[in-house]
């Protein structure tokens, strides 16, 4: 793909004449929709379209797709690795006044939902139903994006990813037609899955307009923990032990030292210095009763502290404070810095072993850089704080990154557990994936043959 | 695709000579491998190769891609909509040698296995590990096949599918290339999720050789119980609230009235005939007997039976008997008859409606046909026993199964909750996916230019 101005000038009068107000050129806009989060560089699109339906969408992917202009989805821009930078200029499609919930059914607990509605708006409507959406990224993503990432967080352990709570979705496709990849039905055996082609393509395949979501009960009663540990293969040995026993836990977080220094200084807090983990079980009384024993059990085996306990909901949120708090503590430690988040996951029997060796590669590299991981799922974060006019510390910023991505990969992990390819992550696809890769892409070339929607990002062309 | 008598006798050629014993074209051989099950006409392959390795499907397929000849999976041949016909003849590749497993990791609840290992071998296998697999869809299917399939089964309702179930496949490509379509983290976000879209593919792109599958601690303590009620709207009331209240049921399954009659006869039994729930709990001692406790209050507000219970694996499987005979039982009643099974799947909410309406449109056309269902996931079989000499019988079932699908589609449901495609359901795909459809055979074309891998079966070429 290359950017055509001239494709590019007749596209945005055409958009402008047809969507008014909707469409907006302004730099600062244009800034906003390419702003990356990260230390990866912002590259703009050519204009911003506020998308109001699907037939919005259609409109607008049918010009592009006839002039040959990119096409970059936009939810809320919180994504990590410059997933909605715009390399070849083009219309970012702005999903975020797209957010009605369009239907629940408290019956087969689903809901459908517009992509630009964020899980909080969503779990916000869903209050008085007694239901609840638990996929949870941190940030307040759109669910239009989190299934495009095939995002996670912190409760995958229990409740799954996008990839998991993702019904079907309604998308438009490069060549401006509209999909409706799965009816509601709970399990098909209809033909490819193209839910699951859709989740985590990162718009590359389609713009996801509409999605159908599985919802939860709220449990009748959620039991938060502490529990520190003299290393991290203690806490995993746990983590590992727990989930072999077969207790549902809803949330295990680790944070190392490190990163416990950095939340008792922010927040005031006096945790031990030393690996921890964060807990959460969901239940009934009995359950999670039951559950926090047997826990604490596992836990002593390794030699894991008394864990502290909260039931209350404000005191449940003054004990996972320190965990909430962990990006804000590290963007503190080191004022100045950018935050660099990247993620890996490992299958869960190599975590201690590869969270170490990232460790002492931190170290090593001179880099400070804190690890948290949702060590259910063998996926954590590693979060070097860089003076980013320092070429020297980004260099060796890279270099961790590089070797984490690398290490995971020869312990049978992924490059990315939950934030997705983007233009960061591109360079360790062929390595993951092999001839893998080349089947991605040749989907892509079926699907897009002229490489408008969001190109760039995940596969190569 | 067209068969090609020359291309395939050069094809058997060379396979004879490269492969001796493995190659085998006898018509007995080439009978049982077409063989569908069900009322579907037999479509022999021109010959079959016992494949020993991945290498082995490999050097297949390479020599059929070359000359254009069809390949056909096979694993048991267990499916059920044709899946393994050969209608424009070809080489069948049957899997069932190669049954090893290969892993079993208990720290990341894993196994790899080689596609023709079946369920109950992997579980023999397991036996001493405290693990089991927990997809069964009745037959003792290969794993691979079930993969293919999208296979699921009466504990879906707690474990999910084969979708929910494949960590990773080896499949061989059209091109004779390899892929290993992912790492064996938990999750990932790393590209486009081709585990998922081999998964349910049903051989047309690519021949999985090797699976990745998730395992799960044998529960502690299991207790079974059977549930009577006025009519399948109390059954299905009481299963919607039980999945509302998050009760883990493990199995839930319900036996029309006619189904009940019908094993009680086969299986002496003395059951009334009534829509029946037989269920299933898995978990600790006490979450076992407060699933039980709270199901009970459950169906006896839906003005349900007081429940049988079994604890002890002999009582469980006396208690059991009834639901586990009633494929027999079913042929049984009506001596002569063929056995045509068929599924469909709704919303939960709209199960109850679903179930009665076809209830009522088996009468209407003078059919016999049991109802038996997997109500947790809003799935369910009807068994239509029909005289095959019988045109005007034969033609009264097509009708039954074609308004069935129509109906369960227009329920925002799908034509198939688990037997998969095949041949008997592609005149529902259109009707079901609409351009969705177009978009899984853009995909078909992209990765099998030649149409050699299970050609007639799931998209258009």
């Amino acid at each position: 793909m290359q950017r055509n101005g001239q494709a590019v000038k007749t596209v945005c009068d055409v958009l402008a004449q047809r969507f008014g107000g909707q469409f907006q050129t302004s730099t600062s806009l244009r800034e906003q929709h390419a702003h990356t989060m990260t230390y990866i560089a912002s590259q703009l699109p050519d204009a911003v379209l506020f998308a109001r339906s699907t037939d919005d969408v259609q409109q607008a992917v049918q010009v592009c797709a006839t002039h040959g202009v990119a096409v970059i989805p936009f939810g809320t821009g919180t994504s990590l690795e410059g997933n909605v930078n715009a390399p070849y200029g083009g219309i970012s499609i702005d999903l975020s006044h797209m957010n009605r919930v369009l239907k629940v059914s408290t019956d087969d607990l689903d809901c459908t939902v517009e992509a630009g509605c964020t899980r909080e708006e969503l779990n916000d409507y869903l209050r008085d139903t007694g239901l609840f959406f638990p996929i949870d990224p941190g940030a307040n993503a759109s669910l239009g994006g989190m299934a495009a990432t095939r995002a996670s967080g912190t409760n995958a352990v229990r409740y799954g990813t996008m990839r998991d709570n993702v019904v079907n979705v309604t998308a438009v496709m490069a060549d401006g037609k509209i999909v409706h990849t799965a009816q509601r039905a709970k399990k098909t055996s209809a033909g490819y899955d193209l839910t699951r082609l859709l989740v985590g393509s990162e718009g590359t395949l389609g713009v996801i307009t509409q999605l159908t979501l599985r919802l939860y009960g709220i449990p009748e009663k959620v039991m938060a923990g502490v529990c520190q540990f003299g290393d991290v293969d203690a806490a995993c040995r746990t983590t590992i032990a727990a989930i072999q026993a077969g207790i549902p836990v809803a949330r295990i977080e680790l944070l190392d030292a490190l990163q416990m220094e950095m939340v008792n200084r922010y927040s005031n807090l006096s945790h031990a210095h030393q690996p921890t983990l964060f807990l959460e079980f969901h239940g009934s009384e009995n359950s999670v009763g039951e559950q926090a024993e047997f826990f604490q059990a596992l836990a002593e085996e390794a030699g894991g502290s008394k864990i502290a306990w909260a039931e209350k909901q404000e005191d449940r949120n003054r004990l996972w404070k320190a965990r909430h708090d962990a990006f804000h503590a590290a963007l503190a430690w080191r004022p100045g810095a950018k935050g660099v988040p990247t993620d890996a996951c490992v299958p869960i029997s190599r975590l201690a072993e590869c969270v170490e060796e990232t460790r002492r590669d931190v170290e090593a590299l001179g880099l400070i850089a804190p690890i948290v991981g949702h060590v259910g799922d063998g996926n954590f974060h590693v979060l070097p704080l860089v003076m980013m006019e320092d070429a020297d510390e980004v260099s060796r910023m890279e270099t961790m990154v590089k070797r984490l991505a690398e290490r995971a990969i020869a312990m049978d992990g992924t490059c990315t557990g939950e934030h997705g390819i983007g233009q960061g992550k591109m360079k360790y696809m062929a390595l993951e994936h092999g001839h893998g890769w080349e089947v991605m892409s040749a989907i892509k070339r079926a699907l897009d043959p002229g490489n408008i929607l969001n190109p760039g990002k995940v596969v190569h062309f």
